[in-house]
Order: structure tokens, then C-alpha cells, then sequence
């Protein structure tokens, strides 16, 4: 079997992950690039690192041809450039996986609440799943868009549903200090994002209202079955991968610190991208780089009462590509982990 | 005017930060430097950028021959070692700025519960006065024994001290999660911190327990005119200087955002080193590199209501040899800058 | 089918790589990892990010055990302990491919003069073949004693092979200007290698004898079939993997710059590992991370008559490991990219 | 004494760099500073890690009034743009040390060659002077417009002219491999310095024509008296400052290493910004961070003849804002060390 993949927006971090992971799989045949900027150029001139990888040039976005010719789209396109796409796709009768914020949020107001514009294809938001296969995964298989999460929500949805989910937690007061590396900042030049800039200068960004909030609040809220509010604060880590996000929440009941590890471990025994870590061990963004595996540990401060949850994934796998892949692999009915097998990169 | 000064302990990172400091400070000469391990050796050999800054070798510790010769002697020794010394040196009749943890805590009890071992010098603890001039600086230009504060407690207790000595924050459920630099972990070889450990690995460590809680505490509390406590979780940066702290505490009353910038800005209005943002504007590790420069913001969250203070310094000045130095201008009753004029290092 | 390995000195950075690689072989099972530190420990005690990876704790070295289990053992140990435990290794009947410098110089006597120390194992050096594939790979395939090259020779020899074998370039003057990312010393703790250290802190070391050279002259000698001497200089890179090499050689004829980067396309035009760049583009370190990939580039300046030749590696990869595996698939007589597909990371 | 000084073009690294410097010079008042694309805008929003260090807003460029009012001008534009303003300064009465390259070549015609375009302030030429103190001070203190040197060309002639200027070296096969921090390519934003991409991808660039060779070449020869061509590789560091340059040259008479190393000690015996390192040390990046020294190492190759000269400097600082400092004391014909006595930033 292989099945014939496109990729739009092929040119950035995410497109090009995408292309190193789906080079590899071993049931998949990338057939289409498209690139706003590098229509007829090759796609190793724009990602020299996988010269030899993909012999296929860059095209300009016909959402006809594509629907025509392949079996799913993974849509890499900013956000608000995806949802004017997006439909075509879908009536053309291709599924899409779309790793843009469009069809994450459940209701059209809330996205024109957080990204300031009103929604233009709101008719498909009910479709779409939202694309966390260890909280969606029946959903995602009968879907025919998947929402692919933020990375910043991935790695705070994870940490947080096992114990929201079972009430071991209460909703108010959830603090979420992330800190990312700069690939999730994408690859267009600003001058905040030089090497000279970053290097030595660690910062906080977006201290109030960071857009990945919104989504945060729906799924932790969907978890908790009520709404509920969060304090997220994102950083700039001097490191290119990699996002570590240190969660503060309080216990609605007193268990030991064992006990809340254990939650961790029995949510997750069966699932093939999350290690638990064991007591006294933690996460790091380098423990997990280049792979799909989200970390996850936990620590109960007798003193203060708060419980500490703290998660590690690659913001570029399993916050972006590679959940995408694994998305794919779940509307295929294949194998959840094909091209996925890579251990992380270390050191 | 030269006065003569000593260090003890000058080969790590501290060490050669105060000598960097001091042989361009006006009105101090360094007369005698010590070390353990490399008695006999040149300065340069151990510090080799200072390469022609200082014409000394390292001694053994002499506590008489220093106390007869030195005005005021610097100890950067490690804590538990630093107390078997610096009673030595007071009854010696020099003055003795003490960087390490030894002389923070007003109780011995509290000492042996954090450091695990007995106080040996616990009849000095009411004379050392803690040496964060912003808050103490009557205090220190009295004293004879200065209890140089921790890296992390400085970037702390200047973001916070403004708003809970006015009540304006609950002293309840404060979250403290800050990030260092790697020199704050010194200079002794461990695995954990290799380059290419810590490069692109970024991560939490003592999640539970770090002993500058008991500082923080301690000095919070003092200015709370109340017992308290902190969550707090130190994380490791790939970068080798700097602290960026983010405090998330409750307002006691309901005020706008600029009025909680102004409360930052009244209070440090004379301070020579705390620069307080302008709304909008984030303090980073970059824009204070090698200055004794402590950078203050706050932002209030409308939705959750909370209130997010963060600080950032560079651990071997403001945290360290630095704010040492403005401790001993202090204590020689000269200007409080002199030798800390330099501006940050950018990029 | 599926082959018992086994890996001595598992628990550095090529052990660790040797085990992300292999178990992720298709054909290839490992059985048994030594260490001398941590024996009893489970692997990912010692390598974290291979959580999940490999259930086996590390043994101590016994070389008859390992022979009559193991079909072909990867040495990783340091050299001069590699040759106390190969013979053995050899003796009971398995393959060996050995990743330290003891079975690379051809005489005991370079052994001698270049590691200070006489060879205890000298008997075996004739039968040792150089493991670079891409010049030996009907050797290798026919051999029982690999010598995995070191990373650099690995760097220089895939540059100055195809010219120096044709005799375009001359044997004099040869100079080679090597700069490694800090993975390539090691994972021992030493006061260098610290981040705070390495980072900002480019430098050179071994400006004279560097024992590479030993190899490199060996190797570029045969490729020459005469011997010669080069002049090489390492540095050491802030940041983890990666070796770039630039070569500066004298031409023996005159041709165009196309014809010289036609030498390289040529040579390698079959090598599944060896990238030649276009000419106007580079080798970077960043795009081979991860990969077993060498990438080369050549210039040719015209108004000074020199010649630019410019490979990049991962130096654990094909440095190291990743060589090792394709040498162990030479040996196997299977594809000698099975284990090694893997797109570079980047960024 | 305090003399009113200008600078054009100060919202790059190199201007941020200048006013560092100036501000804690104690002669020296900054009264302008201009910028295309700032005008108006205070110097803090631009520089914010000089936050209250200079109460001035960006002008646009107004060479009469800059004249009339300031001393010296500093110009830091960028080449091409650096020849249209100046004449106008030297007209109105004003010295100029200007940092771009537009006033370093003696030759309009070398001048065109290398930047393609005709100069169109030829007629200055003549005037201007080389600005490295270390060999043209007498001329510096003399001049109006001193053309400030490139900063691999600092380092490089102050690596190799004290070996040229007694004919020890040849002139002919010279072989320079410089490596840079990212600070050296500027502050404007391109996909190639993001983060990014320069974190962990060493890389070589302008392998043939950098136009530094004009520079290195036009001094290069002037010391050795006779024209000689170099072949000169850069390369890209992921760090923000720092050039450590490689020389490989080779001798003209045999004699110790140690009397190689006498050369550089007894040439530069009495300057205050460059240090000789004893045999077996090595210049590092790291070691002249944030200050003006350069510092020199040499070796010779017992085996293949060889000399290595290897230097490091600060490429802000002694590769530009330093050394322009420290011409301007010479052209005030104050204390050359004035504003430049900080020491190292290390780590």
C-alpha cells in the first residue's frame, strides 16, 4: 500500500518535519508541495538538509488537483490562510489534517474573539476533531478533518486530563508557566529571532493573552466537563526544539505523591508516545528531540499543598508534525506509530 | 583612597567575577586571593580572561594574616565552609562580606533543617545583616558581617517585596518559577553539566526542596510582617548567565495595570540598579548581561485575576559578585555604583 | 532474521547512539551492554532519552560470555582497554568492530609514537581492516576486525580521497583546519567541557599532534601511495554535534571549478552516505545532524590558485556509530543502509 | 574636559556597541545620534538593554549640524551609504572615524573592484588613515578620517604583521581560516541568522571573495612591502561574538617555537590591548568577550613546518566599537585606554 499525501506550505519548520518523517513511512507517497513564496523551485533548495529526500518541486495551491489526486492534505498554512482552503479540500472529497489554529476552537466566536477576524468557514467546526489521539483517538479515525493542537496546548492537554478528568484537581487557580525553543516561532526573519538576539536571552512573550489560551481553556474545560480559566505564561528558550511546560495545580483531595504519579501511569499505560517518568526523575526538551514521545512527571510539594506537573515534547513532533502523522496514521486505520519510530536525538 | 580587600575562594566563577569587578573599582585594591586547590598558581592560570588584571597568586586561607591585612574580605567559599572562617576573620576585626549560604538564615534551626547539618557559627547569625542594599541598606552600612543573598531570593524579593509590604498581595499561593543560567551552578565539572547536556536540554531540577526556599521565605516573611511560603521550581537554561523569575501572586484589591507598574516604580524611584519597565516591555537575561542591573515588569491578568511579576538579573552580578560589591561601597560608606558602572553586554 | 549484538562501553555518547541506531535495525537484536561505572544499572538510568528503548541492564565485560552469545560486538570502550578485550572477542569466535583507535595505524610502532604506550595486541593489527566504507567496503565486508575511523579522519579522507587517489592535488602542503561539536569528547566531566565553558567560548586545542593525524596520514598515504603529511588544527564548536572540515590543497592541474566538484560527484556517485553539494552551496553541520550522511563541497580560487574542499558529519554518526552500523551491514552481507534511513535533523 | 560627540547610524550592534562604550567614557558626551529608520524614537526602544543610559532620541542624518556641533562623528552606516555623508562632515569642520569599509581601500579602482560600484569620495582616499593603532598610531593622531578597520582584518594583521614586517614569513600560499559570532552579520532580520538556523549548524560562507581580502590583502602588503594575496575562508559561529582566526603561514628561516613567540611578545610589548599567550595556551573567543584586547598564540609544526598563528577578538568591540574608541582617544590625543579599560566577561 501507498497512499498518496500533499503537503501545503511545505516551506517551514512544520512542512519540512512533515517531509522528513512521511520520507520514511513506509505506507505513504508524498506526491504534492505547494509554497506561496518558491512556486517552481525544488524542495531541497529551501530545505537543503533533506536534499536527496523528495524530488518534487513546489507548486502553487490548487485545492482541485490535490482533492483530485490525494488521499489526505496536510494543511501547514498560517492560520487564517487555512480556513480559505481548507473547504475546497474537503467538497473536492480528500480528508485534511491542518496543522493551523482554524478548526481547533469549537465555536466561531471564540475564534473571532481571540484572532480578531471573523471565521469564514464556520460551517465546518463542527466536523472537525480535534486531532489529540490519546483523548480523541475513536473521533479522529471517523474524521475527515482533524484540528492538529497547538504545540504549547499539546504539551499542557497531556499533563493536565488525567487528573481533571477524574476531579483530582480543582479548575480554579491552574497556573502554566511553557517555555518554547524558537523553531515554534517559525521561520520568517524578524529581528526578535536572530541568533544574536536569542542566544544569552532567555524572555518572556505574550505575557497576557497568548492565543494558545483559547484552546487550552476548551480542551481542559471539555476535560473537566465546566469551564475553566488558566493563567499561561509562554517563554523563548535559546534552543532551537523543544518545549517544557511546568503546570501548577491544587489536589481536591490529599494522596501521596505516588498516588498522583500513579494516575499518570495508569492513564497512559497503553500509549506509545507518553513516558511517565518514575518519582524523582523529570522531563527534558532533550530527552525527547526529534521524536514523538511526550514526558511527563509529577511531584506533590508537602509543604505549600500545590501539585507540580511538569511535560516535555518536541514542539516540531509530537506539538506539530509528528502528531499530524499520527493523526494520519489513525484515518488510515494503520499502524498508530508508522514513521514515528525514531528514539530522540541525544546528545 | 585604596583600600585593601581579599578573597577567599576566587577561582570559581564568583570569584573571578569579583575580581573583574574590583580591579576596575576606583577606590579598592585586591591584596590577597585564596583557593584550595590551586595554592601557588597565578590568578590567570585559573581565570585566564583576566590574563594581566591581577598580579597575585593563590594562597592557603589564613584567616589572622587576611583579618590583619584586608579592610574587608570577600568569601566565596561553598556554604558549610564558609562558617568554619569567617568567625576567624570578625574576631581578626576585618569585615566580611559572605557569599555563601552560611549567615542568610536568622535561625540556626532553621539552617540545620534545610542544610541537614548544624549551624557552627550560630552566635554570628543575629549580627549578619542580609545584603540586598534595596531593602537593607541602613542595616548593611551598619554592619561588620554581610550576608550576601542567593541568586535566585535576589530576583525574587525584588519583584515581590514592593507589593507585599503593602499588603497588596495575599501571601498565600504564591508560585515562583524561575530559570538560571548554567554559572549559577559553578564550576566544578559534573556530567549533568556538560555542554552538550545541557545544550538544547533544557529542564526543571529540585522541584521539591531547593534550600533558597528557606531564604525567600525568611526575607518574604519579613517584609509580609508574616510567616508565608513559596512554590518554587528553579529550571536550568542553555545559556551560561543570567535569572528570569516569573512570580504569579493574587492582588488584595482591585486596581488597574498601571497602577501596579506604579508601585514598582515609586518604590525603586532612587534605586540605582532596579530598572523598572515601562508597561508592555518584559525584562530579559539579555538586557542585563554583566550589569548589576535587576529588571522588573508586572502585568495583570484581566481574566484570572492574577498578577505576574518577573525579574531578571544576571546571577554572577546582581546575584552574586555585584550586588557583593555594592554591599562593600556601602559598608566603606563610598558612592553605592562606584566599580558597578558597567552597562549590559548586548548581544 | 535477527542478529545478536552486543555493545562494550554502552554508556557514553557512541554507546548511546549505537543503541538509538540498532534498536531500531530491523535485523539486528542487542543482547548485551557492558559498562565498567554502571553495572546492575538499567540502560536508561544511564541513557534517559532511550527510555522504553532496550530492557537490558549493563554487565560487566566478559569477553568469553559475549563471544559465544553475540555474533558481532561493537567496542566502544576507550582505546588502549579496547585491545585488552578484543582479542578475546576475536578468539571465541565473533566479529568485532571496534570504535576506539587501537586497530586503526597499520605499525605498532605509529601506535607507539603517536599514543606513548606500546600495543598489547599488535598481532592482530594486519588483520584489522580501516572501516570506512566508501574506500574499503570489499575489505570490510570480508573482514572479522573492523577499526571504526575516528571523526575527524572520517571528515578529511571522504574529502581528499578522490583527488589525491587520481593525483589531481599534491601531497605537500596540505593543511586542514577541523572544527568538532563538544559530543565528540565525551561525556567524562572535566572542567572544559561545561557549558558555562564551551559556550561563546570558541577555541582551538592540540594546535600541534593531535593523534588523528596519525590516521589521516596513514589513510591520505595509501589513497596517494605515498606518504605524506598534513597540517591540522581542531577546534572545539559551542554546540553538541557536528564536524566541519575545510581542506586547503594546491591542484596539480588546471581545470575549472565545475570540473573539480565533477571529481567529487563522480567518486561518490553510488554512495548511499556522501552528499556533493552544488557548487555555490556549503556542507553545514546542520544539515547532516542526526544522519549518517558526509556532505563535501569544493571551491576553487582563482587568484590564489588554492583549492576548497568542505565536508561536514554528524561526528556520532557517521563520526561513529552510524559508521559502525554500515560497517556491521557489511559484514552481514545486508543492505548497508538497513538502520541508518533517517533524514538529518533540522533545525 | 568634555567633548560633544556624534553618532551615525547607532541602531545597529556596532552603534549599541559605540554607546556603551561612550557612555562611561569620561571625556566624552554623545549629543547625536541618527537613524534612517528610528527617527524619533528614543535610543532605549531600540537598544533597550541601555535603558536609561543616554536621555536621546534618532535624528535624522544632518551632516551641517552634526558638523557644527560635534568634535569627532562616529559613522557606523553601512558601506556605500558610510561615502555619502562623510565628505560633507570633514567639510564642516568635524573628525570622522567611520566603520564602514568605504575609506579603508587606498584605490578607487580596488575599491570598485571589490564592491562593485565607483567610489564617490575618492578624493578622501588619500586622506584617510588605516585605524589600527597597533601599527599606524602615529598617523591616527595626525588624521581627520580615519577608516576603522574590518573586524577579520583586525584580526588578522595583528596576527601576522609582526612575522611580514621582519620578512620571517613568506608572502606567498598564506592560509586564513576565520570563524565569526553571529553580531558580525547584523542586525537585520534574514532568514539565514535566525536562531534557528545557526544554532548547532556551523558553516562556511563566501568561501571565494569575501571582501575582506581587499582589506587584509591592501595591509597585508603594505607591512611586508611588497603585494601578496591570501587565501581566506569565513565561517559562521553559533555565538553571538567573537572571530578566532587560524593562520598558516610558513617561515623563512628555521629557528624555536619559542623565539616564534618572542616575535609577537617583543613587537607588542607595549600595547595595552594586545596579549601575547604564553607557548601552549590558546586565544578562545570566551577570553576577550566584551573587551578590546586581542589576544595572539603561536605554534610551530616540528612536522611539517608550518607556523599557526591563531588570534581572538571581541568582533563588537576591538573589531569595531573598541577600536574606533580607542582611535578617537588617539585623535583627541587623550589616554588611549579611556572607555576601554573593562575587563572580560566570562563566563
Amino acid at each position: 500500500m501507498s497512499l498518496s499525501v500533499g503537503i501545503l506550505g511545505a516551506t517551514g519548520y512544520t512542512g519540512g518535519e512533515l517531509v522528513r518523517l512521511l520520507v520514511r513511512h513506509p505506507q505513504v507517497r508524498i506526491t504534492h508541495i505547494t509554497s506561496e513564496r518558491f512556486v517552481g523551485r525544488s524542495f531541497s533548495e529551501v530545505h537543503p538538509h533533506l536534499l536527496g529526500a523528495l524530488d518534487l518541486q513546489c507548486e502553487a495551491v490548487d485545492p482541485q488537483r490535490l482533492a483530485a489526486t490525494c488521499e489526505v492534505v496536510f494543511c501547514a498554512l498560517p492560520h487564517l490562510a487555512s480556513m480559505q482552503v481548507v473547504p475546497s479540500l474537503l467538497d473536492g472529497g480528500c480528508r485534511v489534517i491542518d496543522l493551523s489554529a482554524d478548526f481547533r476552537l469549537k465555536s466561531a466566536i471564540d475564534f473571532q474573539s481571540w484572532y480578531g477576524t471573523p471565521h469564514t468557514a464556520a460551517d465546518w467546526l463542527a466536523q472537525a476533531v480535534y486531532g489529540l489521539p490519546e483523548l480523541y483517538r475513536q473521533e479522529i479515525m471517523a474524521s475527515r478533518l482533524v484540528a492538529n493542537p497547538g504545540c504549547y496546548p499539546t504539551s499542557v492537554l497531556l499533563a493536565l486530563t488525567p487528573f481533571l478528568r477524574q476531579g483530582l484537581i480543582q479548575t480554579e487557580g491552574i497556573v502554566i508557566d511553557s517555555k518554547s525553543g524558537t523553531s515554534g516561532a517559525g521561520r520568517s526573519p524578524t529581528q526578535e529571532l536572530l541568533f544574536s538576539e536569542v542566544d544569552g536571552g532567555f524572555r518572556p512573550y505574550k505575557v497576557v493573552g497568548h492565543r494558545h489560551i483559547a484552546e487550552i481553556e476548551q480542551e481542559l474545560g471539555r476535560q473537566a466537563e465546566k469551564p475553566l480559566q488558566v493563567r499561561f505564561t509562554p517563554h523563548l528558550l535559546p534552543q532551537s526544539r523543544g518545549i517544557l511546560t511546568t503546570c501548577y495545580v491544587r489536589p481536591t483531595l490529599g494522596q501521596e505523591e505516588r498516588d498522583w504519579q500513579q494516575v499518570l501511569t495508569q492513564f497512559y499505560a497503553d500509549e506509545p508516545f507518553v513516558r511517565v517518568l518514575p518519582l524523582g526523575r523529570w522531563p527534558t526538551t532533550g530527552q525527547v528531540r526529534g521524536s514523538n514521545y511526550c514526558e511527563l512527571g509529577v511531584a506533590l510539594d508537602p509543604r505549600t499543598g500545590w501539585l507540580v506537573v511538569i511535560s516535555a515534547i518536541d514542539n516540531l513532533v509530537k506539538g506539530a508534525a509528528g502528531q499530524a502523522v499520527q493523526n494520519l496514521n489513525l484515518l488510515l486505520g494503520i499502524g498508530e506509530s508508522l514513521g514515528l519510530e525514531q528514539m530522540p536525538l541525544y546528545p
